[in-house]
């Protein structure tokens, strides 16, 4: 092995650093770490999803968690790479309870970024490959259950003789990904929905809505889309998919059912849950409780003066049915973000004579452009070909630090503002107040920091370039009977008026189900603290209560896009299946809340 | 390149085959064959299934066939391997209208074994990957019809306002492994299906089935079961994903229905097929019919007498419905395959009396040692593990000729005699007559040759062992009031007689929905011509209108094993899309017919 070589670089790395966190001493591991460096780790050592920021903050996890997790046998997997002043490489590893996988990027000073992630615990492995059930039960057995016999009477019997272990409210993308994994690693767990059918939560949204992330982006976990499948699915289509899903992964998944409320007992550990199933109540008594109610699913309705009087329709985005009754209607849409503009392009295909009202400045990427310069690398055709499956690509977009993230996200940001320059300079002709984000480090960070200020191009700006869709720009101040009226004075006339204000947290979910004690505990829900609009500081380094313990024992949030549903899901279900065995689980650096709601 | 390597070898000879391919000069190229070779065709050079064997015969395909095919661009993939005396490469190649993967086994002589595969038609190629569907259509467009939409006309108009290209009869796995490969090239396809679901096929029968070949043999076309997926799975396990993968692959499957009756217009070339539609009339018109009926659906029922005398239940073994009525009553099951092993092992479970009366000698394979001996290299855990995925082990299985299958199969058949020595001695101890093929070459052989002869233990054989089932030998004559009569005159009693007797040609189906005409032109499906018991000479090369023309126009039966379905599937498909699309499809070799059924 030559030692000035990327594989000996990082081996050397690798051996000091397991020496230094076995004896364990401190400084010489501080001294291993660049000044600028980070440690993420996802349920390794922390039994959090957490990143350690600069030696001190790795100095101080590794002093309380290497006693206890005796994290060891670090080994480089594949090959080492060079390429612009950094050496990185994929590591495996182990602690007393997880076998691991990670990342590491060498610089000239040591270690700039480090990931460590479970992969499975020891003991509670998945059945899969070698260890897959064998189906069958050879040999004759006069008291055998078939398969089909089993899984009726688990069904019937969960939630009524026995009680699941993990409640999932929510049975979106979220909730199905989660799912899944648990059952995966024989967690009992019932799916809570409010839809006939799994899927539904896409079926009943507008009906031109396809994906606006491309199929590279969206697998779920353990059975990946056919190579046919479209790049950005119609949402029917993977409403169809959904629901295949639940029913190919043997989820004990309760539609037509939802939650009326829940609460914990801290003495026996265990929540009451009680549920309208279909007309009939049920009341479980789950050990964990997951909202998997979607982030953008509470909605932020307005309270205006007037919209009493208003003789049209008033909807949130969220209730509305789509375009087919407003043919030849006047329609105004209040809002410029995601849901705006699609519901404004539909109106518009349908003939209706539509208002956007824009009340900020929005970011805009168009669709095309992003994939390319955003998810090309990791997701995409050419990825694929590149040796680069969807889990490789997980791991690669968690390795990098959320707060290294904007500096990465920037050129790319930039990169599209040239390519798409005419465009802009039409929209901004047009009255659109454009924004490139607080940092000009695009929709990706947007999308991290508040879930919220951007619209994926696939069309409507085209529309509002054109003047096809009309654009006023203020804020709503009043209702009128026949409209709005706005801060400038001006007032629009309308048959319909849909607020396309958005949602807010999801801690949303928990003050209404559970208490608002509850929520005010564990505090706002997504965002980094970046201090930009929407993302008030301080700074967390990861996304408030997402898929790791909150301060309230026993409750998790799950949620996000496809991606992180796919890939988050991993880490929570291997800390509720830890907790399920009984392993120790002390979890390092719980985050403070600083924000309610 | 040195020309005395595995790579070097192989590059010499395919630059010789391809110039003298390209002449043609017959005569170098059969001294580029040894003595004793195989040529194997699937699709790409004779328009048909088609194994030449010796030099001569592939001298007068190629003469035939490379003045209008032009075979050219032959390439190594990957590496070329040594062992034993044989060297081995995967190839690439093109010819006009195919771009194709084969496999080659070189020996002193020359070529031993060639396998040329069709993989795609040039101009035709399937919408994946790069290729794959855009699904939403970017862009503002007030005549939008969106994915559901479309698919809902389709699904209305097909049959009705359209037709068909083609119409497949059966919709198990064999008609749906199809029509996914045919909904892939955009070839309007119809799925007529019995049962009320799919997968109904699979769920109907007696509660306890599992497959008795392992998962990495069962996987369908395009979407593979996940890793947790059992070994061997249970049958209505299996009837979901059956379901699912229907309405993912977006088949139009019509279920409650059955072919009345089917006549070929020879003039117009065009099938004018009766359809009951769950109660309605509908007249298909396609220009293709395909029988996947399965080639076990025919069922053999003997006509004894007194039959009609019997004062209890009689039915053949696919009529079955499992064993939870006949718990404490006396079963007789005539025949010792499969079925009659399935059967009297589940009702010996649920608390029935059996008796299996084998009528002639049966191969038994322990299922545990086949997987290992005879399916462990090519589909299992260490396979996948080995980088041999589904579709690799499909192109390996198929570059063996059968007519070289039988040499291969003996040693594993011997390795399975010497393994399991005290079990078959057990068996004949109790009387059961075993035999391992007319040659001593096993289930596989007896499975191509006659589709019947044997069973894969999956735990029935103890109890035959044990004499839990009981065992009597010899043929029925007739049916008594209370039971049977056998040849030696001993008289069994019994509430139920399942006659576990099998199942005739598949061209049993074309006599039944189109004409005994049609039936006796086409002749017997399946079986090689290996001159052994059920399989008359002479000897075929491939098995018998499988996936291939036959003697009549438009008619084509597909089915098998999910292997079969999933890996046929292709070829049959291409040849479909090839006559879809107006390619010159010239067929070499059509085979004779030598037997009616």
């Amino acid at each position: 092995m030559d030692v000035a070589s990327p594989m000996g670089r990082v081996q050397t790395w690798l051996a000091k650093f397991e020496d230094a966190l076995t004896k364990p001493d401190t400084e010489a591991l501080k001294g291993l770490f660049a000044k600028d460096c980070y440690w993420r780790d996802l349920v390794a050592f922390t039994w959090n999803i957490k990143t350690m920021e600069g030696r001190d903050a790795i100095a101080d996890m590794v002093n309380a968690c290497q006693p206890h997790e005796h994290g060891r046998n670090f080994q480089i997997e594949g090959d080492a790479n060079e390429a612009d002043g950094i050496t990185d490489a994929w590591i495996t590893f182990e602690t007393d309870k997880v076998r691991g996988k990670g990342h590491i990027r060498l610089n000239d000073e040591g270690c700039w970024t480090l990931l460590t992630s479970a992969q499975e615990l020891k003991g509670f492995e998945e059945a899969k490959g070698p260890r897959r059930e064998r189906g069958v039960k050879h040999g004759a057995d006069p008291d055998r259950e078939t398969w089909s016999e089993a899984r009726a009477r688990e069904a019937a019997e969960l939630g009524y003789k026995t009680q699941p272990y993990v409640v999932i409210i929510g049975g979106g993308q979220g909730g199905i990904a989660l799912g899944a994994r648990l059952r995966r690693l024989n967690v009992p767990t019932i799916v809570i929905e409010k839809n006939d059918r799994p899927g539904d939560s896409w079926r009943k949204r507008y009906k031109s809505l396809c994906l606006h992330d491309p199929v590279w982006y969206d697998h779920l976990p353990y059975l990946p889309f056919p190579d046919h499948w479209p790049v950005f699915a119609p949402k029917d289509k993977l409403g169809d998919w959904l629901e295949m899903y639940t029913k190919v992964m043997e989820l004990n998944y309760w539609t037509r059912s939802t939650c009326q409320s829940a609460s914990y007992d801290e003495a026996t550990g265990e929540w009451t849950v009680k549920v309208d199933r279909d007309g009939e109540e049920v009341t479980l008594k789950p050990k964990q409780l997951v909202l998997a109610t979607g982030m953008s699913a509470f909605p932020n309705m307005p309270d205006l003066p007037g919209m009493d009087s208003f003789k049209g329709e008033i909807q949130h985005s969220s209730q509305h049915p789509g375009p087919d009754a407003y043919k030849g209607k006047k329609v105004l849409v209040v809002g410029s973000n995601n849901s705006a503009h699609d519901i404004c392009a539909a109106l518009w295909e349908n003939g209706a004579d539509v208002t956007m009202i824009q009340r900020s400045s929005t970011h805009i990427s168009r669709s095309d452009t992003l994939m390319d310069v955003a998810l090309g690398a990791l997701y995409s055709e050419e990825a694929v070909a590149n040796g680069i499956d969807v889990n490789t690509a997980d791991l690669i977009f968690a390795s990098i630090p959320y707060k290294v993230l904007p500096a990465i996200q920037k050129p790319g940001c930039d990169e599209m503002k040239r390519r798409d320059k005419e465009f802009y300079d039409r929209l901004e002709k047009a009255g659109f107040q454009l924004d490139f984000g607080a940092d000009d480090t695009g929709l990706f960070m947007k999308y991290l920091r508040r879930g919220s200020g951007y619209y994926i191009d696939v069309g409507a700006s085209e529309l509002v370039a054109d003047g096809k869709i009309k654009l006023a720009r203020g804020q709503v101040v009043e209702v009128t009977p026949t409209g709005v009226k706005l801060d400038s004075g001006a007032e629009l006339e309308g048959d319909l008026i849909v607020f396309a204000t958005g949602y807010s947290s999801m801690n949303g979910w928990a003050a209404k189900l559970i208490s608002q004690e509850v929520a005010d505990k564990v505090g706002k829900c997504w965002g980094l603290g970046s201090d930009t609009p929407k993302d008030p500081g301080p700074w967390e380094g990861e996304l408030r209560n997402m898929w790791k313990p909150t301060q309230q024992d026993a409750l998790w949030f799950h949620g996000g896009n496809l991606h992180q549903s796919r890939h988050y899901s991993q880490f929570l279900a291997l800390q509720l299946k830890a907790r399920a065995e009984g392993l120790e689980t002390p979890v390092y650096g719980l985050q403070e809340v600083h924000h309610k709601g």
